[in-house]
């Protein structure tokens, strides 16, 4: 990304300025108003296309979607954030409920023993492992490890609960935090220590069936992405160097970001194969009155979900929420004049949010005396909230509201009578333009290249770079190295399920061996 | 507890257990049906009245709530306990919405400049902080403590985000783990290393404001424990001696299990007053343009709500669960002969249980062919499911089921006709039964006594004590000294709101100075 360079000293500036801002509350109120000025965000002192990197950052904070914490990698989640991940929640946990998929909890901790059993799997994460070696003034006999994903910590006790056929499937989640402690590049919701996600972990007595789980599963975490986030996604399959360590094959919904020409894993389902199953002796008796292992299966999507969100829709006025995960889809701002009827208006007001609320619509009046209309514009454009209604005077005669789309800026006069069916009209509107402008803009960022030249160029003009591959390990290692620099290596992205046709003798972009599929590459998050 | 003194040396037994049902797993068929006789939990070995420690122990794994994990004092939560912990949670998400509390997340690691920053508040967590000081091979340059409570995490950023009158209340809350690495007597849900919980943390510009929220707040955990887990509790204040560290006053919501004599912290909400705001320096502009300081609350509770239930309904035949809180309320068990129609009582069965699902409960019919029905009965039983419906030859006949609470063992034919309503009143039922049963219990231990011979007496007798006090917090630690002994020492449990009449010229119980309140004495969790 474009701020991944100036990333580690941007956490640095920002628990400056949580101090200079503290001491300015102090000082008095020449300071105090301010830094009230840069608090409520009027304005962004970066542009997204000028300064990408500074402009996320600061748009995190200034639309109270974070704050930065005094440990740098680690974010304080704001209401305004929290809000969008619980509904996302919402819709995922009912959906899973219904295919019989049952919440549980396991610890925060797994001892160093049972962290180790997998080989390749412990090998993808020791380095980002947090370990607890003290309590109180008293040293742990053994240091114990923070979860930085569960596999070994529940699958001890698959092994355990499943004996027969008769257990199978099992199918758990837990929502939950976990940590990697990561060096390189903390970025709000995308790149964390701790993160919040929720964890599925399956086993099935037949690999058919695990095979039918994983792309069900990764079915809603596109849904999470188009439906509610507005995102386009791309459903593929990720490479062998790219696949979850110790699993058989991972599935991704990759998303990206044009700005910084970066691919986003989104979310991922993977099928373990029955590699863990062996480690863990998880097996059991099927009908045959045979021993047979299960097929496994993890899948988890993150808070770095909102991250993807921000970055794909946000604009130089702030954040823009889409209105299915907006926490406030309309704000109601009076815009009273010295002569007018100030009570009627407020009324109007109190009205209109009235009707909205019970019409299942979120919506909130901004009735402070202490800011002007053209402040709380601002102040709710920084914050993203999809349709802004505005009530005046004329409004006010004319038995009508003003309502403002926070996309594309554009005014409605809309009649009390009809409030609710226009204002229903105009958030589904808004829900399909952003994903419709977002995808453009994606689309746009598509290259199809067929040689190192092209693809090179391509890379360099930051595309989401669609390439014949002869889907060789050594190869992708190749790639990477070959395009090692500032911005980081290109690798590949996934490939994706729909496959645009593949004529004989196509060769691969990199080693100009038989090309086997089509596959997205480029720089990543 | 009964099973306290016992409770190290369950968990190395438990870990055992775990080890040699594996064992019994792999070693073949015989092994193995012995196990899952167990496992399956076909009676308990041990009574509710004779050895409760062991009791506990066995029933909230046979029932199939929590597994023994490998790290002591960490415990997996199934999806048996997580429903109800599901369940609880919705309620006062919902409710706290409505008072316009709003939820976030703050990071699990606290920097310990931060944990360190109100003295009081430290010593009280300190002993039982957990440190990371490593991640993957490197050294951290400063170890960074896991949140015991997150009142150090978050006031330094009301601080920051507190300006004005107008940016209060600030109400906000958090669903999370926290860790406190106690060392002595884990017990599953009631005291544990990890565990789940809500915390509240909010400020005010005035004192009535905080004593307010602090009251509402804790009815919503009078509500929880009584409306929905069915134990009754006592509303009272926590003595000076056994306050929030750190805080002003400490309310409570105060269970008591009869079995042990022992009573429970259920639930706790603490106004902080303005001692963190002087240390976090919360101050805000008030009306007058004057610099005014916050006042806080903090209030929690946890999965130990769970644990509570389980000790006060279950029985010598397994876990009791309130209607309320059980994730299955009822289970349709199909009791076929040879010569039935087979085929009829299974459709009976799936149609009772779609009236069921339509009309709300939650209602699963067991089909499973290899169990008898017998062995279900027990089954469920033992997993406390409220109400069990039996159909057989007769009462397809009849078109009847047959309904078996279990609370009491009652069996009532209910006409096909009039299914949902009868299920409707029983579950009902249950639910009051349990919480009066409860009660009737809980007030039979309650004792009043007068001066120490009656306090001693009550005390050997396991008895709840009403007591009057002179409210000193040295003749508070005289009394902890004075009744230490292997069954741990008796403490102030809480004043409760509603006091009796004290008449003039009542002296304490423990000091014989004039007393100055009733208050609730006895062992405790």
């Amino acid at each position: 990304m474009g701020g991944k360079d100036a990333k580690i000293s941007k956490d640095a500036k920002s628990s400056k300025d949580a101090k200079s801002s503290k001491d300015a509350t102090s000082s008095g109120a020449k300071g105090k108003k301010k830094e009230v000025k840069k608090e409520t965000g009027l304005g962004l002192s970066y542009k997204k296309d000028d300064n990408f990197g500074e402009w996320y950052s600061e748009v995190v904070v200034n639309g109270e979607m974070i704050e930065y914490y005094d440990i740098s990698g680690c974010y304080i989640l704001r209401p305004w954030a929290m809000s969008i991940w619980e509904i996302m929640h919402n819709f995922f946990d009912a959906e899973i409920k219904k295919m019989n998929i049952k919440n549980c909890y396991f610890p925060l901790f797994v001892s160093s023993t049972v962290l180790q059993k997998e080989k390749d799997h412990v090998e993808g994460f020791a380095p980002e492992v947090a370990w607890v070696t003290k309590s109180g003034e008293s040293e742990l006999e053994v240091p114990i490890a923070i979860r930085p994903t569960s596999e070994t910590v529940m699958y001890p006790y698959f092994s355990k609960w499943i004996r027969g056929h008769r257990d199978l499937p099992l199918r758990l989640n837990q929502w939950c935090n976990v940590v990697r402690w990561e060096f390189s590049n903390p970025t709000p919701f995308i790149r964390s220590r701790e993160f919040l996600w929720q964890e599925g972990h399956t086993a099935f007595a037949t690999k058919e069936e695990a095979d039918d789980e994983v792309l069900d599963i990764l079915e809603l975490y596109r849904r999470i992405y188009e439906e509610f986030l507005a995102v386009p996604v791309i459903k593929g399959k990720k490479s062998e160097h790219e696949k979850f360590a110790g699993g058989l094959y991972t599935t991704t919904v990759e998303a990206f970001v044009p700005n910084t020409g970066r691919g986003v894993q989104g979310a991922t389902s993977h099928c373990l194969g029955q590699n863990f199953a062996k480690m863990f002796e998880i097996n059991f008796e099927n009908e045959k009155g045979e021993r047979a292992m299960v097929w496994q299966n993890s899948w988890a999507y993150t808070t770095r979900t909102i991250g993807v969100m921000i970055m794909v829709h946000g604009d130089d006025k702030g954040l823009v929420l889409p209105p299915k995960v907006a926490s406030l889809q309309v704000i109601v701002v009076p815009v009273p004049y010295k002569d007018a009827d100030t009570k009627g208006i407020f009324d109007a007001c109190a009205s209109t949010v009235k009707s909205l609320n019970e019409a299942g619509f979120r919506a909130e009046a901004d009735v402070r005396d202490n800011y002007s209309p053209g402040w709380k514009y601002s102040h709710w454009e920084m914050k993203g909230v999809p349709l802004r209604i505005e009530i005046g005077p004329k409004d006010l005669a004319n038995n009508t509201v003003r309502a403002v789309r926070r996309d594309n800026s554009s005014k409605n006069d809309i009649p009390i009578s009809d409030l609710v069916d226009q204002v229903k009209v105009m958030l589904d509107n808004i829900q399909q333009s952003l994903f419709d402008a977002a995808k453009q803009r994606r689309d746009t960022c598509i290259q199809t290249v067929y040689n190192w030249e092209e693809f090179a160029e391509a890379l360099s003009k930051k595309k989401m770079i669609l390439a014949p591959w002869c889907d060789e390990e050594e190869v992708e290692k190749d790639v990477k190295t070959r395009t090692k620099g500032e911005m980081g290596a290109a690798k590949s992205l996934c490939s994706p399920f729909e496959q645009p046709e593949l004529p004989e003798g196509t060769l691969c972009f990199a080693s100009g061996k038989p090309a086997k599929k089509w596959t997205y590459w480029g720089r990543s998050y």
